[in-house]
């Protein structure tokens, strides 16, 4: 398996086992020192245990579900659409791994709702 | 050159051409019929000549520089630090390509601040 194969894998089993809350497959995907961003509210976590139970302890009975995974060599990114009861979020998530195929970084972004700005009426549809 | 090849050639000259205002070359990467969409807002623009309308008019002195790109098979994903003055923002997009590596769907995120939630502060620190 090369890198990519290996990235690719990995991201969709971050993906899965978080969904399945298999805690124990989650953490083997891990690096020791792995590092979690939030570019968003700047928090950042640093190591599996905390990052692991950052994820257990996470409120609401989230589910998320791919759209899109993407491996390229020792990265991957994952377009999620998660759901918590009738609310839904998209998420766009980047990964850093290890040659290993160990998540060394990941980058999570949660992109919210707004109201689109004035002017450009003529060459938008909604939907 | 493979499909990955030529959606990571595609995406690098997507963004390379947008901040250099070269509408010439951005114009030759799109396919006819693009669909451009914004979930946060859910605004579509359809087609090339309205997306090309839509970039060429859009305001500010806006910037952009890959953070990362991938590519996978017909897919690519570019992570973005965006400019406007001293206003910074990332963007997430997602590109769908066809086999002639022209650009079909470009679905852009442009997550904002926000403030984190209480009860992790034990696992977190801020940046």
């Amino acid at each position: 398996m090369d890198d990519t194969a290996r990235s690719r894998q990995a991201a969709h089993a971050y993906v899965d086992s978080a969904e399945r809350r298999d805690w124990d497959t989650f953490s083997t995907l891990l690096a020791d020192d792995v590092v979690y961003e939030m570019p968003q509210t700047r928090e950042r976590i640093r190591g599996r245990k905390a990052f692991l139970q950052f994820n257990m302890d996470y409120p609401g009975d989230w589910h998320m579900e791919p759209r899109r995974i993407l491996a390229d060599g020792l990265h991957a990114a994952a377009w999620i659409d998660a759901r918590v009861g009738d609310e839904h979020q998209d998420a766009c998530i980047w990964f850093d791994l290890s040659p290993e195929g160990l998540i060394t970084k990941i980058t999570d972004y949660w992109p919210e709702p707004y109201d689109p700005p004035a002017g450009r009426t003529h060459l938008v549809e909604r939907y």
